[in-house]
């Protein structure tokens, strides 16, 4: 059984949230959603709820076998809180799967995970990422090492293959 | 390559089209949604915009491999249209998957193909299912012969399985 790590927020883009979410429950595994409080919910950009399983600051890197990240304007949010960057940075130094797609990309900026990675995001933050170190590319899937990133909605099937194949190929936490 | 047609309106149940979209998308797929109007934002019940790819009227069964119909109140609509419920006849006399979930069972109830098939749908309509000849069971997913049914979104992992592994294994349009 694997267990992945999820951080939402409202204004989350909601299938960046809930394509992968059901993609990996499909594959068995468990997926724990934090969000600023525990059991409230959380309200997609285009209106999907989401109620949180988790707090983002009870949640642990240890118990989990990747972190997702999911775009829209949630991550504006997320990025300014320091345990969501304490959190990546850990998931970073274990070299366990971080998947982040369209905005989320900035939560990778300010966690500091970047540099010298070959990367995507929403074509909007392309500058943010180059300035933070990174090769940005403009392709469905871009993977480097541990780290696996998306543009848009449109990429979530190639995304969301990668980062299930990716888990699959890695031990239990 | 397979082709799959779904069906929508407005109010339709946005998991419910978006995540086997994505899914069928995943395996290489092609999906065509249709709605009463080609080119149209149809707005999910919670908000999420699709753009029909065609208009319910020009599409022809016999090009298409499996019908997948997506819930939400969209089939209180789509149920009056005599063109819908042909579709469906075709499908079900080809032997072809058709896949319904939540209130989509009310399509299947108009095209009259549920007589003592074991089935299932939101709790909502299960009266309904019954009195249409169905076998209304309460599990995550339902397959009797070329037809798939779930209860609401939680099972959008089961009821996708099941429809991937069934086209899967039937031979191309």
């Amino acid at each position: 059984m694997k267990h992945i790590l999820a951080l939402i927020d409202d204004v989350y883009e909601d299938l960046e949230l809930w394509y992968p979410k059901l993609r990996l429950e499909e594959e068995g595994w468990n997926v724990v959603v934090a969000a600023p409080a525990l059991e409230r919910t959380y309200t997609g950009k285009h209106g999907y709820p989401c109620v949180s399983d988790a707090a983002i600051h009870d949640v642990a890197a240890e118990d989990y076998d990747a972190l997702l990240l999911p775009g829209g304007f949630a991550p504006d949010k997320l990025r300014r809180d320091p345990k969501v960057l304490e959190l990546v940075r850990e998931f970073q130094e274990a070299g366990k799967p971080i998947a982040h797609i369209c905005h989320a990309g900035w939560i990778m900026i300010s966690a500091k995970v970047l540099k010298d990675k070959r990367t995507t995001s929403t074509v909007g933050i392309k500058d943010d990422m180059a300035n933070a170190g990174g090769i940005w590319m403009d392709e469905p899937v871009v993977i480097d090492g541990n780290q696996i990133a998306s543009r848009t909605p449109k990429d979530l099937p190639a995304f969301s293959k990668a980062l299930v194949d990716m888990i699959a190929s890695v031990s239990d936490a």
